[in-house]
Formats: structure tokens, sequence, C-alpha cells
């Protein structure tokens, strides 16, 4: 059995790194971490988990937890990770960060749409940890940056799309939706539930933080600079993540070629799941799951491509691929642990 | 006080139609039709209407609703209506009809997406309803066809800009959202709280009977023919509908050109509030209301332009938007009756 | 037109105040304050209001708000009008105060829920504002002290029961339910969408501020000191207030008592709607109005009257309630502004 | 591996037996039967299990599943199990079935409350799933009669008080709250998103068939004749029902002794959680699981207890329970297969 440690675990994607990891067949998960709960049962958090987790919520250390986990996920926001994770790489812990800090190779795009970067020297190791597309680094790699939600929805779809040159990267144009639980556990106006509920909205018009980093991995992907549009929108839900996509097809490609690139590329990857032709994907049908679905169709009389891509935001959009990097990470069948049935409803 | 009648008063249109038209000062309603509860008082249909709409389901008659009515709603699903309105209006009667039959001036494009027109002599002399727009020969018409909801959402803020020639018409993409009372009132899978809570999926990608509608008048409004890529999403909530719009921009054009583009079209409009510069409109706001607020932002780097709209799918998507039009024909301020104070939650 | 101001616009009792006074024909809204958004335009805190209510939050002065108002509304939280409304009747100001600290004759019975009372002298002057029940008192009142939203649910239907003798009082047990707006808008984990949404709880069992409430007019109309059970339960949607109640019948009571005792007394109140034998309410056919509906049924082999009451929490449970109080204390028809039709859905 | 068959797997009762079964270590889920979708693909019913189960749904054919499977559950509406389960039993077949049909060992009480029983001769040999309560029976039965989801929730916590006379049976009241799931997948205007989103409603006010099911149970505990209060009410979610129960105390009763007739009750019991003291139970923190949590205080000014239990409607209110009680039938450990750790949110 592997160690395992979370650090952040009470926010949404801590919890949930404790589900899947409580779960997992490999591993132990031994300590985790907390600034506001610390000293108390993590079933008192949440108490879904009494009787299904025993552990109790520690301050962070780097020696204690060095010393009881050989694998950590940091699970926090930006600018804690790039604090933390050096001292941990140093005693010879593999990291996986959830937070934006290790997801950027440029340093200098990181800091133009975060802050100063304090272990820029760690970005050339650290892997992006796009499970399907980057796994054979991802399985060399002593700390991966686990991408954000956004861009899995949107780069599952789009890279072989890119690598075969089946569309015009300058006409991407990315109409994303997200449950609320996106937003995090912090209480706030935004999530008030009646501020929420019934309501619908975009938000961070042409200035989510996403964009850069899903315009690095595109630009490098389409062997070009590329910028696209982005419009996140809050839906009034708790999980789940739809992102439709509209390009503009190369000239003459065809719908079959679009389907062979994705059937293609995933035909040996557990966790995409391309639609059959008509078909679309539902946030429902990926809830709690690893999943990625994917439907496509293409608009003869515009001649653009329209792809649906769904996800859980918190799993596949967040500690599900963690858990798949770390399977990687440490040689093992990048699914195991994250298999469970999923509720139908 | 003017007579008017509801045809079809029992589904979500129609029941919004009768809450309008109950507290319309210039109204008396009179009549309300329905095949599946003739005989019933409406109160027992909709009990939120106990002691405050006395009115018994009637079956349809054309003499009888014509003896009791000056002005009609026929808030059907499309056929009906062109079954029932030659009828009425040889009687002299006006009539605001909520299905697609009178959307069309070209019967050809009607029947290529919904089947063989029966009354086609009277598409000449009906005035789609879009209100804010054809509010001139609105004044003038017998019998207006009342748009569709998603059209509605992406008119508004489309066509000042394509008569200002900001916008590339054949770049549109509109990416929209709705909320689940626009599936109408009848049981089915596809509206089972289980099915939709908690959910999100597109639909109809590609294939919605509301693009002809658009195409039409966007093409007439931009003086070519012009094809868009329309996808409509469904959203777990019951009101409500937000079109995100994606255009190119014209080479040159500003922000301060859009922005003017807009706020001079509707500086007299009651019913479009144009939100200020990085603010963005959210559907809880319009919610009840006969309201469409729009947003807007400049990409600088893709140049191009995002636009959201917002309206309540049964306000002005539907019911607020006959009743103005209802008013601009017989005269009266286009507001008459809409300006009840929304509920802020 | 009577001036009306409203204290603590912003929080939501004080919108649907907001909303209620600027659709009322006979009161001008002159003054909001909100010490946190002084200084806004109303319509920045509730976009819903742009071109509809043309106000800015003020911060509170006395003297400022006594110029301006011939009437006020303190919605506040406790603690806060106590120190308030001495001043503004001093002033000649008619007051409606929506917290808890007008609402008990007896100092010593809010103290022991709430804190040391520091306006004892305007307690005996303070009038509860049931309105259907003490109409006569408040249209000789300056000062009300506006019901909880639990104690009006349960009060309506009990009153009458109580009176007539047909319920034993020692065995009443409240089983109610809330939505979320009830917890106000302050944010925090308990009303953060992800915590509340597809999640249902019970609160503050046994321990609810509300119960001496209840039990105080229980127990005036009872004759005799009465304690109840009751159990509050949040529900995961915005509005609406769903009472049960449960209570034994005193011997040989039958069902048509029961009915005769709540129609004859609510028989001229137009806000109280008796469903028919066999009906229930729901908070649906109630929202945004100031309606209480009841129904009831006998369980013939226990004995028990089993009641259900459902009114909308922040109007007849707040605000609507507010102004309809304020409509009797200046011998308008309880009615008047409070009879806009409802969304059907 | 044992293999099991699920008759009626599209419903959402089936199709959570399917997830559970699908996830059992010693369970080979063979064939599933459906007869509005016979022949088609299980993933297409519910796209979730894609690439998860690979099943057909089947027409039901009693040889053939008797071929296929050593264990069935029926999750069918009543009336069907009882002419289905007679031929399965007499194959050797072991059967648990979810339906009312096998829960009364007194044929007169199901035909009061349903139909003519036609497998009367079975009433004796079915044993009543409540699996904590009656494990030593069900561990030799070949026939079990799964309970309704809303005794589970009222008898798990009530017999322990009953069975030490702590409470006074006669004065039993539960008010009980159920998500929507409850009323099966059948579309219906009940189950219309818009008609049960934010609404709120109680339901079968003295007239819900599970009263005679609980009633049953509670009068061999008490060990006389009892009637209770029920009142269900539907709530805005998909999954969990809360039970809210009034007690009054047996003389001279305390806290401590209930507490003590809870946990000891249940200490051995992996699935019945009981609350520290003044914390109350949520079902968000049983959804997708087995488990039942309890919380309860005494109100001393009434003598009343009040308990509060939660559990997932789907699962220990009927699948999961009915697979904890082919663990027991298969002497298994009862907990098999329905460990999975349960998503946070």
């Amino acid at each position: 059995m592997i160690r395992a440690g979370v650090i952040g675990a009470t926010g949404y994607a801590g919890a949930e790194l404790v589900r899947i990891l409580a779960g997992h067949p490999r591993v132990e998960l031994t300590r985790i971490t907390s600034r506001q709960y610390e000293g108390r049962p993590y079933s008192q958090i949440y108490p879904c988990f009494k009787a299904v987790v025993d552990l109790t919520c520690k301050g962070y250390d780097a020696d204690t937890m060095a010393r009881n986990a050989d694998v950590v996920f940091t699970a926090l926001p930006h600018k804690l990770p790039m604090e933390i994770v050096p001292g941990l790489l140093e005693k010879g812990i593999k990291v996986v960060d959830l937070s934006a800090d290790f997801r950027f190779g440029d340093a200098g795009i990181y800091e133009a749409h975060y802050q100063p970067h304090t272990a820029r020297h760690l970005l050339k190791r650290a892997v992006y940890g796009l499970t399907e597309v980057y796994g054979a680094e991802i399985s060399a790699a002593r700390l991966v940056g686990n991408p954000g939600c956004y861009p899995t929805s949107l780069l599952l779809p789009l890279i072989p799309l890119l690598r075969r040159d089946l569309i015009d990267p300058t006409s991407i144009i990315a109409d994303a939706k997200s449950g609320v639980s996106g937003a995090g556990r912090a209480p706030s106006l935004g999530t008030h539930h009646c501020e929420v509920n019934e309501a619908l909205k975009a938000y961070k018009v042409n200035a989510h933080r996403h964009t850069p980093e899903m315009e690095t991995v595109i630009s490098r992907e389409a062997g070009r600079a590329v910028a696209i549009s982005f419009t996140p929108h809050l839906i009034p839900m708790t999980r789940g993540m739809l992102t439709t996509l509209y390009a503009g097809l190369a000239p003459g490609v065809t719908e079959t070629e679009v389907r062979h690139a994705l059937e293609d590329t995933y035909a040996e990857q557990p966790f995409v799941r391309v639609c059959a032709q008509g078909e679309f994907p539902n946030t429902i049908h990926v809830k709690g799951t690893n999943f990625c679905d994917i439907g496509f169709g293409v608009d003869q009389r515009t001649s653009r491509l329209i792809v649906v891509s769904v996800i859980d935001n918190l799993v596949k959009g967040a500690a599900g691929q963690a858990v798949q990097n770390m399977n990687v990470m440490l040689g093992w069948p990048q699914e195991t642990g994250l298999l469970a049935p999923p509720y139908p409803l």
C-alpha cells in the first residue's frame, strides 16, 4: 500500500480526494490537513464520512507529512502550493498539485495572471496533468500540475482535432457552464443559495484565468500562438461542467474524420466516452465519475464543428484526475480506484 | 375596457397571459379556453389564482369567443392556430398568436420545418411581433405572430449591430440556455424533475426550429442570406433564458460604437436595459418581467464581440411580449400593464 | 399619497418591502437606508429594479427620515430597532417593525430569548401585527411588531380552533418547513448553495426563538399557559413556508366544526384561503403573495386534526403583512397594493 | 460469485440495484429485464453506465431468469411481483421483492389497501426485510419483502424505543419528507420539474399506503394495536428522506435512556449512525449510502421526544437494503458491497 496525504482536505476538491482515496484499493490515506479545522475529526466537517473515514484534521508540517506519506495532494488556493511543494519534493515525496501554481511551464504567463512565482525552478520539472494526453511524461514526473476544470473539459475534445489539423485554431469559441461547487466552499454572496438558485449568468467574460492555461496548451498543440474566446457561466446545480465548443472546420474536413480523430485518440482511454452520432452528453451522466463524455455535430451550412463535452468538475476536473495522475506516476493502471459505479441520478 | 380572450389558457404561456391580463388596467379578461380542462374553474388548475381570477375554462367556439372578446391570444401548439385564427380575423377580432404559425412571411420556410400551411393567405398580413423593432407595423396589424423565446433573446441585441454593420453576420454564433418551462407543461421524461435537476445538456444541436425563424429576420436585417450557429441548452431552473452571442467585429469597430448602437436604438424603449461597461446580466434580474437585459464586451485579442442577453422565456419570450404587442395594436403605451415590480428573488 | 421609508432595505425582507411599496397605489417610497450599501443606487444591489425603482441607499438619520416619511418600516436584525424606533415615534412617525423587538408585551420573555430590552416603555403601546386577528388594535396603533414567519403560518390556522375550543392546546405539534430566504442575505456556510441544495435538515430543534413568540399568543388565545412542540426544517428552495400542525381534537368535535371555525373566522379576510375538503396547499400557490392557504383533515383513527398551512415567508411572513398592517394603521382597505396577480410558476 | 438478476431494472430503484450490484465484489449481475426497453443496451437508458455496465434489457421469462441467476430482485410496481415470484421460488431462486406484495403477513391488510392477493400462501414464508431488526429471520428466508422507504426511516428509530417501553405508542406522530425520486420514473404532472421545483406540499394526508405497513410492525413491536399519524411531504430535491418523529415519553424516561436504547440496539450495526447530543442529521450526509442517521432531543417542557432520521430513499429505502438483505440471506457480512465512500456533495 502506498501512503497518501491531502493538504487542504476540507475544501470541495479536498473532500473528493478523501472520498476517492478512501476507496482506493492500493492507497492508505494516512494524513489530512486543514488550517481552519485543525484538531477536529474529519467526519464532523463532512458527516457523510462518519464510520467511513476515521481521520482527524491536522495542521500542516512538512516533516510530519513526509514521514507519513509517499504521495501528497495539495488542494489549496494558488500561492500556497508554491511555498509548500518544494519542501515536499526535497524529502522525496511525489506531489500532485491541484492549484494553478505548477500548470505553466512559463513563469511569465503565470505571473501575468496570478502573482510572482517563488518556485520557478520547479516549473521545468512539473508536468501538466492532462492524463490522457500527457501520460508518458506524467509517468516519469515527481510533480504534476493538475489541470483546471475548464481546461480539462475543453482540451480533451480539442487536442485530437488540433493534432490532425481538422479545425482552424483561431476560430475556437468555448462557451462553458459550471455547477456552483467550482466556486469552492468559502461562503460569499455569489454562492448564497438565494442568489444562485433559479439564476443564470455569465461571469469573468474575457477575463477568466483559465484562458491563458488553455491557450498555452492549445498553442503548443497547434504549433502556433492561438487566442480563443472563452465564456464561463454559472449553473444552478452543485456539480457538473459542460463546454460547448465552436470551431470552423478546415477545408474539406468531414464528420467522419472528426469522429476518427476522437475515437482513435481515446480508443484505449478508459475515461473518455465518445457519443454516438446525433447524441450529446449530459452532465448527470458523469456525476461523481472521472469520465469525460464528448458529442459533436457538423453544421454543414456554416462549416462549423460543434462539440459538447461534459465532466464532473470535482472529479475529472479536479480530484479524480489528480488520482488518475497519481496512478500513472506510480506505474499503476490509470483507472485504479476510479471505477466505482456512479449514482444514476 | 377592452375585452380579451385566451385560447389555450392552461399551458405555461397561457397562465402567464392570464396573470398579466388579470392585472392589466385597460383589459377585462373575459374568456379562457382549454380542451383538457373544459368546465373546470381556472383556480383549480392554477390554485395560485384562487380569489384572484374567477374564470372557468371553456371549450373553444369561434362565435362565442368573438362575441366576448375584442382581442384574442392563441397560446396553442403550432398547427392549431392556423385553423382557428382565420375565423377570428373574419369576425373582426385582433389576434396575437404565440405559436410559430404566423411568424414566417414565407410559407415555404415554415413548411420546411413544420408542416403544410393552411392559412397561407394570412402570412402577408401577419406582422412579426418583435415589438421594439417592428412596432410601427405592429401598430397597424390585426394579426401578430409573436416571436419565439430564443429568437427574441437573440434578435434584440443583434439587430442594432446588424443595422450599423458593426459585426460580420456570417460569424454569428448563439449559445443559448433556457429554463425548463420552455418545454411546456405536458409531462415527459425530458421534464421529469429527477432527469432535469442537477443535470445540464445541449439539445437539438443544429436542429432547433427557432433557427430558421432567427435567420429569416437576421437575413432581412443584414440584407443578405445569413446562416448562424445556434445551440440551445436546458438549465435546471424553471424560468429564464440567457443567450451568449459571439460575432466577429467589422474592421475597426470599437466598443463605444457597439454601445452607441444598443443604447441609441433602445433609448426610448422601456423594456431593454443595457448594462454598464463590464457588467453582465443575470436571468434572475428579469424573472417575471418583460425586460431584456443586455451586456457585452469586446475581446480585443480575437476581435470578437461577446454579447449576453437575458429574458424571462415566459414573459418577454412569450406572454409579456404578446401583451406588449396587443398594447401597440390598440394604440396604448406599450408598457401598459407590464410594469408590476418584480420579485427580487 | 403617504410617504414611506424602509430602514434596512437591502436584506431580503427589505427588498420585498421595496417591491411592494413601489407598486402600492397610495404610497410613495421616498427613502431607503442601508449601512452596507450607503451611497449606492438600489438598482445596483438589486438589478431587477433597474428602471423600476430609482432610489439610492442612504445612511440612517432619524431627522432626515422623519422629514421624508410618514410611515417607516424597520427591516433590521433585532436589537437595532429598539434603538431606532423610539426616536421615530417621538417625531410622529408610524412604524412597522419586522424584527422581534416589539412582538412581546412582556419584556421578560423577550429578554429570556434575545437580550436586555432598552425600549420597554414601548412594549405596552406596540401591537402584535397578525392582521387578520388583531386588526382592530392595529388600526389604532402607532407601532406594530410584525409577526415572525413561523408564528404567522401557525397562528392563522390555530387561533380559530383555540377560540372555539376545538383542539387540546397542550397537544399541539408544529412541524414547519422553510425556504432558504428565511435565513437572510448574509453569506454563511449554512446558506451556501452546495450545502443547501439537495439537502434537508431540521435545525434549532426545541430551541428556535419563534417558539416563545408563538406560545405567548397561543396561551393568550387558549386562556392558559401552553407549551407546544415546534421543529423547523430547511428546504432547498428560495421562498415558501409550510407548517404541518397536529393536535388532538376535543371530544366529539367533527370535521365540519373545524371547517366552520376556519371559514367563519376568515370569511371576510381577503388573504386567507381555506382549501376544499381533501385538498391541501402548496407553497408554490402563494409564492410572491400575501395569501395564507390552509387545508386540513381529521384522522378518525387517532382523533387528531392535521392542518397544513402555507405562506410566502417573505410576504405574508414578513414584508406583505407589514404593508397590510400599514394599510390598516392608515385606515385603508387592508389589501391595498397587495393584490398583484402572482407568478403561476 | 453469486449470479444476480434484476426484474424491472430501468426504474429508479432498479437503476440503483444495478449500480450497487455492479460494484459488489461477490456478485455477478447477469440479467436485467425491462418491458419498456426490451432489447436496448442498458447504457442507452442510463448513459452514466456506458463502459461500466455492459448489459442489454431483456424481456422477462422465468426459465431463462432461473438459469441465469441464483438470486433475483423484483423492482416492479406492486401486483406484478405476486404473479412472478412464486415461479421463481419454485425454481429454487432466492428473491428480494421491493414492492409491497410480500411485506404483510396478513393478506387482509394488504388487500384492504392494495388489491386481492394471488400468492397468499407465500406470505407466511416471506420475511419483512428490515435488516437491522429482523436479520435472524432474513438469514433463513428464501423470500424477503423489502420495506418501504417511509417505514424504514420510521421503524429504525422507533423499534428500540418501543421495545424498551420508552414512549407511548399511541402518541406517535411521523412527519416525513421525501425527495422526488420516490415517485418513480414515470412522467406525470406531479413530477414535472416546473411543478415540483420551488414548491412544497403534503400529499396523501391520512391516506398513504405505507401507514398500514408501519402500523403492522409497530403494533407487533409494541405488543398491541397502534394507530399512528403519518404525513408525507414532497421536497424539491432528487434523493433523500427525512422523518421527524414526535412521541410522548413514558413517565420518568430520560434522554440518557433514549440514547442507550438507540446506541445499544445498533452498536454492532454498520448502517445506523446515532448523532451526538444536540446534533441532527441531514439527508445530504446519507446520499447514495445505505446509512440511516438518527438524532434526537427531549423537549422537557412537553415531555415529548423528537427524533429525526434520514435515509437515502433509493438506497436504505430501497435498493441498498435489498442488497443488504441478499447479503444476509447468503450468509455474507451484511455490509458487503455497500461501503463505497459517498459523494460528499
